[in-house]
C-alpha cells in the first residue's frame, strides 16, 4: 500500500488510532501505540514493525523514518502522512514527535519465556502504576535482564503510560503474563526439575540484600504498590533479602525497589 | 476554632481546598495538599500540622485522628468534617481516605540546609515529572539523606503528585530550590571552606560507580529526563561515575538511577 495522506479528523483509520489510547479498544484491536523515532527505531531493530506508520507532514527528512517506511512497506503495513494537530490528538502529546506507530500486540505467555537466556528476569506482582511498569522494563534493559513477568492482575504493558516510560525497552525485553498459580509451577518445572532462584526483599527471615548468595537465573520480584507481595508469595521464595530502611518508611517505590535489587544481583552475577 | 460540618461543595472553604490542586492557586496560596492518616501522621510527628485538616462523616474511630485533631486545634487551624464526596472532590481520588490536610508551604531556601547533618543529599536538576520528585525524596528518607535539593527549572514538589508518590517524606526531608548559580557557590562555600562532594552519573571521565571513593556529606546528582546533565555541571562535579548498561539505552529513570547510586553510596559510607 503506498502512503496515503490523511488530514481529517474524522477519518476512521485516525479514529482507530486516537481510540488505542484507552484501555478497552486497546484490548480489543490487541493493538498499541508507540511514538517517538527513536523507540520505533528499536522497535525495527528488534523486529517489530508497525501495522501503521503515522508521519508528521513537513517533517525534517531522516534516513532513520527512511528506513522505518520501508520496512513497514514491505511488511504490508499502511503509512500515512497527517497534520501536526491530529499527530497531537493520537499521542495525547501537544508537542508530538515526528512518527508514530501501531504495532499489533504479540503473545505474552509464559511458556514463550527461556529463561536461561539471561541471567535476571524481573518479575512484578499486581502492580498498578503502568509507569512503574514501563520503568521495570527499561531497568531490565539496563541489567541485561531477560525480560518482564507479569503476576495476578497488573496494569497493562501496552498502555500508553508504560510504553513511553520504557524507553524503548517494550520492545526488546521478554514480556509474560501468568497467574501465580501457573507461575510457580513453571519456575520450579513439572518434574522439579526448573532452575531459577526466586528472590523478593521482605522483612522476614531474610539476609541483606547486599553480598547475599544470588544465583542465576535469578527472579527478582516486587509486590503491589500498596500491599506488598502477599505472604505465601514471599514464603515461596528462595532467598529473602533485606535493604537498609534508614528514615521512617518501611518500603521503596517498587520499581526503585526492583533496580536497586538487580543492580546488586548484577554485580554478584556477573 | 471548634470543629465544623460543610456538605456543600460551593462552600468557599471547600472551594479553596479544592483549587489547591492546581498549581496557579497552589504558589498563590503558598497551601498544599496532602491526604492519607499516615502520611498526615508522618507530619504531626515531624512537626508540620494542616492548618486545615478535612475529615469524612462517619469514618472509623481511630486514636491517630484524634491525635490530629487536637494538634490541628492546638496549633488555631480549622478542622472540617464533610461527605465521602466532597473529599473525593479535594483529593482528587475515587476512594478517598479518611483524612486530608491543606498545609503552608515552608521555606526553601538553601541557607537552611544543615550538610553536615547527614551523610548523603539529593540532588535534582530541571527534573520535570513530579512523581520522580516524590519517589526522590522518599529514597532519601530510606537511605538516610538528609533532603532534596532541586537545581533549575523542576517539577512543583508541593503538588499532589509528588507528595503522594514521596509517601510522607515531604515532611521528613529538608528541601532547598536554587539556581545552579547559587548551588554551586554555596556548596564550595564563598571562602572556600565548604565541604561537600558532587558526584553524578556519567559517560565521561568516570570511574565505576560500585567501590567509587564517596565522601560524607556526598551531593547525588541526577539531571532532567530527557536532556541528562549539562555537561558544565558534569565537569562541575568532585566524581563522576558510571553504572553498567547492558542493553539498548544508555540511561535509567532518574529516581531509579538517584537510588541505585545512593545506595551504593550508603554502602561506602555505612
Amino acid at each position: 500500500m503506498p502512503r496515503r495522506e490523511i488530514t481529517s479528523f474524522s477519518n476512521p483509520t485516525i479514529k482507530a488510532l486516537r481510540s488505542l489510547r484507552e484501555k478497552k479498544h486497546r484490548q480489543r484491536e490487541r493493538r498499541f501505540l508507540a511514538e517517538g523515532l527513536r523507540l520505533l527505531t528499536d522497535a525495527r531493530e528488534s523486529g517489530r514493525v508497525p501495522e501503521v506508520l503515522v508521519m508528521a507532514q513537513r517533517r525534517d527528512p531522516h534516513p532513520l523514518i527512511d528506513a522505518l517506511e520501508s520496512a513497514v512497506e514491505q511488511a504490508g503495513g499502511d503509512v500515512i502522512e497527517t497534520t501536526p494537530d491530529i499527530l497531537s490528538k493520537i499521542t495525547g502529546k501537544d508537542n508530538p514527535q515526528a512518527v508514530a506507530g501501531a504495532f499489533a500486540e504479540w503473545d505474552t505467555g509464559l511458556e514463550r519465556i527461556e529463561r536461561d537466556t539471561a541471567p535476571i528476569w524481573l518479575v512484578a506482582q499486581a502492580l498498578r502504576d503502568p509507569g512503574n511498569l514501563g520503568t521495570m522494563l527499561r531497568t531490565g534493559d539496563a541489567v541485561g535482564a531477560g525480560g518482564l513477568i507479569l503476576i495476578d492482575d497488573c496494569a497493562d504493558p501496552f498502555g500508553v503510560e508504560a510504553v513511553r516510560a520504557s524507553m524503548g525497552a517494550i520492545f526488546t525485553q521478554q514480556l509474560a503474563r501468568a497467574r501465580w498459580e501457573d507461575f510457580l509451577p513453571w519456575l520450579r518445572g513439572a518434574d522439579g526439575s526448573g532452575r531459577g532462584q526466586l528472590v523478593a526483599a521482605s522483612l522476614r527471615d531474610a539476609v541483606p540484600f547486599r553480598g547475599a548468595p544470588y544465583t542465576a537465573p535469578c527472579f527478582v520480584m516486587v509486590g503491589n504498590e500498596s500491599q506488598g507481595l502477599p505472604l505465601v508469595y514471599e514464603e515461596a521464595c528462595d532467598l529473602r533479602v533485606t535493604m537498609p530502611m534508614r528514615g521512617r518508611a518501611d518500603s521503596l517505590n517498587a520499581a526503585v525497589a526492583a533496580a536497586v535489587l538487580s543492580y546488586e544481583v548484577l554485580a554478584a552475577l556477573d
